[in-house]
């Protein structure tokens, strides 16, 4: 475990990418090549049992793997050459049969994908967790008026509800594209040195299926060897996602201001404090999220960077990949860890929600009260006679209120009643409810997808 | 016309995003906006006609309208200015409804949305023109033999056909891509101030239901204001799409030096010469596009930093994606344009491929000399007898016919007219034609996903 | 001008690099070219004038030279077309001195450097500007005291003299990193075709020092026509600066948030408003610098990948970099041009600062408190007790003074006065003056530098 | 040591920020910040003997240290904590004094400056040891001819030595740049919880001074918690330096292809493999170097994104840093170890250079007959006339000699023994050995500048 696994990682993404898992899936496609051939005929019936029986990561020298990999310039090469000679020792004529027809790319890149397979599964279970918490934060919350901010101001009344729907929305499309992009992308890598399967002569489609079948992944029209798209779809995804993420890890640090304080992460022992100020409770999640979000950016940039592979076999692009993408899944599973744990406990703070929208001299129902002018006098006037109230508030620290009420444009038009029933929140929520309704039902719509 | 655009852009998309074409665009969101508005009577049937009327880019006055927005923030307050005292000329009454409802990142994010399909149905038939014609290069070059290629070293004889093959399938992915995106991602942006429809009360999503349908795009479960997954989405699918251009002209590129010379794009009058060589032909396309490549990547980061965007309106973020999602387009556009007509027009040097071939010592055929003797003599000591063949061949600069029919080891397995059969590159296709057809049909079985 | 040009850019910049600036710098480079091989007797003494004397933009047909360009494949062949048809008309003898033994990437870098050297002189002036403008803020709000924040929570209190003091301690360094940039990356290019200048014989070196005087521009000890560190320097440097003008207008836009509104942008007419809330002033100076920010970012991140080129000239890399460059320049020159103006005429509310720090329970003194009670209970024990009563402050909605009051752990050490007096901004200030007084020395001494 | 570490790590780097170095060096910051104020009476002098012995980290728990983290935020909270319960066992009135005065910030970026600072003395060695070899190559090849190459096709004939030259050249600059950032940006971080060291009331900057000196690190003109340009810098110069590296790789790269064969990394047991082709030699250096340079990209591109941190300390973009620069560090110190080896054992082929020269047709010696030819008509004329005969020399596959002979507008100017003597690539090297020359003397200039 690094130092920062447990702030950065999550622990079953670290275990699905840690070095003896790799060296397994390697070898798991040893294993499922050697099956596939043999029940086909292409290598001796008698070959499968020797190579499968030691294909188990921990018999194999991983220290040597990693010197001699410095020097190949791939894992695949050394690990060929320790298992081959392990099964020589119990089985000579088996051993000549390992990795039949395989190159080091197709058992690399597989390698990957069964790893990505798992992460997968484990991601897309944390964000259906993720909508499942948010979509009861959206109902539990449609009728909390708070104020909706732009540009990092006051705009006008929303509820927290609507906020923790438009959070739902962007899951549920992630959501769909994980399975998208699991269905796309998570494929066999099989073509032999340069896409031919040649030394497998004429028999190679049919290997390719059998391989396909053992290990339960689609053998597609073709090898990818240098065709990158669809582990750049893997990155984008996964970056989409992070940076959904950070979208709503950032909305609660801004809520957790100390002069906002709206929200909490939920806290806990030894969580958040300061080596020397004893009153911090500072938000962690968020943190490690939005770092998350940054660095996964970068790290798909070089994925991207990549994308143009010489020829049948790249040179460095293909390399740039291997300690980049586990890394992107990484930080994709801590941030997704986080936020899960987030959305589960956060303290919703109604009353200084209703607090901070009444303090700041009504100024937030500017756009209200405008809309409700500009009936009687047209948008422009109407906006220019609540601008400059807005201002007068502003600058004497009086209500939007007192500033209307003393205008004679407007008292011209609206009854002091009138003026009062614009400072409802509760009168301008226009639709809110109805798209949180909207976006719990596309949850639910997609949810049936997964099945 | 900046003075590259004819070298990186495509003019059909650089009409698409042109000043005068966005401010058009804004306009007939508010055009629409007004229709649907009336139309349902949330205001005054009369006004509909008097704001349409206006709502032409011509009637502006874009340079005022660009000193504005730089002190606005943004170009819709201007925008509405202006439209709403032109309406005003005519129609008083009128003047008050522009712009009803609506606010500024409604009318932005949809102008770039229907920017945005215009662009993507030009870029959909561009991608559906490479595939036709990179199938056809398929068919032309199945039997074509060539050095298939791994860290750019000659590695084992493949066809042009699967390279072109390899192209064409990751292009197909592309096409598909590109659909996905446009359905889920080019939709109505219309929320209101914060995402509530507020002014409008009540009848929000009649409205927004009605301006979807004004404009042809589906008004989503909820505004997406400051949820940027979708507009991330549109410049992952062209930085991926560019990608794999950028892989094609990377590989042209190979091709095409004077050392290797299998290949040359399309040459013409004025095109690729030099200031002060007058032998060169420079292959300007995959300059083009392989600048395009890292460009697009570059542009697409700053998409994704820009996710994490504040509350109900970013800051700064928004703003970031402005200019660079359209130039993202440019590039692609320029990219698609380039490769369109490079594989239209490929000077294809089969000779020179089988001389390439032939001229290295026999190396090339490393691979199936190693397979032969591992059925008799098991893989690795195969691969030894081989390797230092190849060793001795390439240092004596004699063929590895010679160097193997010496071999006592070799001789004693195989007889000399065996030996002869496995030079032969017509022996060492593997599947390389069944690959190309598997293309091929899934090609045309996604063509048919687009009707 | 471009849509928003007035928003992201600066008037003097878009100038540098307006594509007929770009076309007179190409020109300004054969002006020099040709009168310092007239001097040197490399070419006719003729032939100076008569190819000078062409040598200005209006003359050029700009649309035709992009479209040439567009299958050229750079800007320098069809310029030294034109040009030598122009001085050909005058004077066909001189005609065939054009561009005499320069190659085309010669004449671009040459030019870009040109265009960078009076971006750069703007740039280090506005910087300057800047810093002066800091220093006086600095001076005046030495004992304005307010919030420090940590995580985005209040920590401790400091002084808004010091915030603006960092902010100024990285300009400096900022400044020193141009200065230095512009010595070392503002360079003439000249090597000719492949970089030994052949074709001038054995008088390249006389010719490259020539061209330099005329230029004023120093000649390196070699070409630089793949090696692009200096570009990325140039990037770089300018990345890091508008990186810093980021996080100014970070700060900036925190402190302005309706709940916070410790400092305002300069406002006026038509300033930052809304299309629809009469009463927002949005902070537009700080939108377009953190966009600013976020795009350099992924400009650079081009220039940087833009840097493996291939042998003596790249192919795509180089390519990537001619809009690349000049953008970069534009983004980080808006920058500047807005964090001038804002840090200018920034309203600072004193109050507002002083209320905020009071108003959260006097949590923000957890830090003096826990130091005072350190020196008699030790750490650790102190910032357990001082944890629990400002938990419990935060609770209860009482003051930290009160909870403290309340412990005996705390009034058995300290006097109800010596409590008092902890909650004392003016005593917790530590060095904060000492740092200001520091980073303006440190930035008087750089300030001497550019003597 | 993972998988991966030996083929892009580099041991050195790897050791200085393995998980015990870095929680060493943020126990040295805490033993001599201990010295420093106990030497100034800040604390009790009798407390720093203790505190300093439990200062080792062998001493810790770092499994606990991690976990802790994960919920702390950071690792210095449990750092801390660890420590001052060691301390706390022997002496508990010195255990009063840990960490005394400092934040979290002030530990974790000042052990990373001293990571850093062995980092770069590593670093700096290795690119002197690189230029070195460099230099001596340019002896070695001032007047090996072979094809100067632009947009990857033969140009006109260089050197090899002026190739390496160019190499020479821009690491000179990036050893400057080293020198520089690590004057710049290697210093003391100290500044307590928001920069003003106010729980060491009025005594902050003698103690920064004195930490500096046991440290011997600088203390700057004030704290740089959200200052992050320092770090900027360390991450662009390592990425120039890294692109650099990949430039160079990328021409090894080329020149290695099987066509081109002019060099050869060198070679040993178990190198560069492949697991299925017995002949490949693949170029592990070069494919090692350039992942990096495309990984260090997107890892810059992260500290670049991070720098608008907020207020006195960041939410996440502080947080992003940490495992990413050390990263960059890593990344670059691997590349600069493949470089070194790569150009002290590089096999130069100086006979296929010249064979690659002379089998083309002549065509590169294009430039050449052109400027002779322009001497007597003009350089239009000639540029003309030549490329003509290029045009037909290739497609006719005879020597350019040939199809100049045959032309009566060249055999009326030149001579046939005039035209032979401008196919010999001797005449055509311009001022090649005056740069190799010049570039050489820089380095031993800048070399001085070391002492």
């Amino acid at each position: 475990m690094g130092l920062l696994d447990p702030l950065f990682g999550a622990e079953a993404i670290d275990q699905i990418f840690a070095d003896s898992s790799c060296v397994q899936r390697m070898l798991d496609f040893e294993a499922a090549l050697a099956r596939a051939e043999a029940k086909l005929g292409v290598i001796p019936q008698t070959a499968a049992v020797p190579i499968e029986t030691k294909c188990r990561a921990e018999l194999l020298d991983l220290k040597k793997l990693a010197t001699d990999a410095g020097r190949a310039g791939n894992l695949a090469i050394p690990l060929v050459k320790q298992l081959t000679a392990l099964v020589q020792k119990e089985d000579a004529e088996a051993a000549r049969y390992v990795h039949w027809g395989a190159t080091s790319q197709d058992v690399i890149d597989t390698a990957l994908v069964l790893q990505l397979r798992d992460a997968f599964a484990w991601m897309e279970n944390r964000v259906g967790e993720i909508c499942d918490r948010l979509a009861t934060l959206c109902e539990q919350h449609r009728s909390t008026v708070m104020a909706g901010r732009t540009w990092m101001q006051q705009a006008v009344p929303i509820v927290f509800g609507l906020k923790t729907a438009l959070w739902l929305d962007a899951m549920v499309r992630h959501r769909a594209r994980l399975r998208e992009t699991r269905k796309r992308a998570l494929v066999l890598q099989f073509g032999g040195a340069a896409g031919t399967l040649a030394s497998l002569g004429t028999r190679g489609i049919e290997v390719g299926n059998a391989l396909g079948e053992e290990l339960h992944l689609e053998f597609p029209a073709a090898p990818w060897h240098t065709n990158r798209d669809r582990v750049v779809e893997i990155a984008t995804t996964l970056e989409s996602l992070t940076g959904t993420l950070g979208k709503i890890a950032r909305d609660i640090s801004l809520m957790m201001q100390t002069e906002v304080d709206e929200v909490s992460e939920p806290f806990g022992e030894g969580r958040g404090g300061s080596s020397t100020m004893p009153q911090k409770r500072n938000p962690v999640a968020c943190a490690a999220v939005l770092a998350a979000a940054q660095r996964v950016q970068g790290l798909t940039i070089t994925m991207m960077a990549a994308m143009s592979q010489e020829h049948e076999r790249g040179l460095g692009g293909w390399h740039a990949e291997w300690e980049t993408l586990p890394e992107i899944a990484r930080l994709c599973g801590g941030a997704l860890r986080w936020i899960s744990e987030t959305v589960d406990g956060l303290e919703v703070h109604r009353e200084q929600m209703l607090e901070n929208i009444e303090s700041f001299h009504g100024l937030i129902y500017s756009e209200a009260v405008s809309t409700a002018l500009a009936k009687k006098l047209g948008k422009s006037a109407a906006h220019e006679i609540v601008a400059n109230a807005a201002r007068q508030a502003f600058e004497d620290k009086k209500h939007l209120r007192e500033a209307l009420s003393a205008d004679p444009k407007v008292n011209s038009q609206l009854s002091a009643k009138e003026i009062g029933e614009l400072f409802d929140p509760q009168q301008h929520l226009g639709v809110a409810q109805q798209f949180i309704d909207r976006v719990i039902a596309a949850s639910r719509l997609d949810r049936g997808e997964d099945k």
